[in-house]
């Protein structure tokens, strides 16, 4: 073995030791925010579920702010519906798969939680990051079907049709709304 | 005079002091509230704010939750759209209402504010309570051309054009967003 090639491996196993550590706390700072919401991601709570020590915590992640900033990358790979070709049943799959979030994340929290953030900068560009990666699925879809400022409206509306109730009331649309939601859209494109 | 009558006088300016008091504080409390957030609306500075004692503030209003429902009270009484009879030229005129009233009341702070509390149930009445009565005029006006779980989806879907842009990016629609919005939906409809 060359030094060279010495040097690389000690890199790399730095490197995976690293990336496995900011995946434990981004797991666990994520878990704290959903259930507990983002006054809970502090440095002792993050290093306590995440079983890592504050010092740690604070050597990769110094602010507060950076702690709340990898959980909500996590946001970023959330699972999304898998296309079928039909856009009806695709648009309808998407929305429940959002729903899904919203009650297995506490979605509706978290996005109240950035929304009350957003004078930060820092926090203001992470959510808009995330909220453009959350919608991309559904805005590509809905491009087979409408362009321009009615895109916009439509991307809007059909979020809407989950993320009002649940961030007004509380509460989420049924099947039959989702599927209606599709429906007024559709005919209206067609 | 009869002493009844004299009675009811005082009753009646009694009446009008804790009135004109109850005003007062829902003013002061709800400026702190689209001002400066949830968490300032505290007895000592909407107090200060409405040039009251802190007592009586208290006597009033002994918990925090309590000057925070009388301060969601005056969303209630947010102006809303005239209707002119002509159903798309009233639904735009009602999303720009509720656009302004985002503008000038921080209202996605505000409702993002009110999901964050939502776990105490005293304030997810209030909330309820609050938005049920601020969609009122849109669902008066979408009853016009859908009924059942068609409504229900229109509905959100078209606060959503306002909402989910304001709370999800911090953005606002622009007028020819929202006209699009109605036109998608009441192309459905017909």
């Amino acid at each position: 073995m060359t030094s060279d090639k010495g040097d690389r491996s000690a890199g790399t196993a730095e490197d995976a030791r690293v990336a496995r550590t900011r995946a434990d706390i981004a797991r666990a700072a994520f878990g704290v925010l959903a259930r507990e919401g983002s006054d809970a991601v502090t440095h002792a709570r993050v290093a306590e579920i995440a079983g890592y020590s504050k010092t740690t915590l604070y050597s990769h992640w110094p602010a507060r702010i950076d702690l709340i900033a990898v959980a909500l990358d996590a946001i970023g790979e959330l699972p999304h519906h898998e296309r079928s070709g039909d856009l009806r049943s695709d648009l309808i799959g998407e929305l429940r798969m959002f729903r899904a979030a919203v009650i297995d994340f506490n979605l509706d929290r978290i996005l109240a939680g950035m929304a009350q953030w957003a004078s930060v900068d820092e926090m203001r560009q992470i959510r808009d990051k995330i909220n453009t990666e959350g919608q991309r699925p559904l805005r590509l879809m809905l491009e087979e079907a409408f362009a321009g400022v009615e895109l916009e409206a439509a991307v809007s509306m059909l979020a809407g049709v989950v993320a009002c109730p649940a961030i007004m009331f509380g509460t989420l649309p049924e099947d039959d709304t989702i599927a209606s939601a599709v429906d007024i859209v559709l005919r209206s494109a067609r």
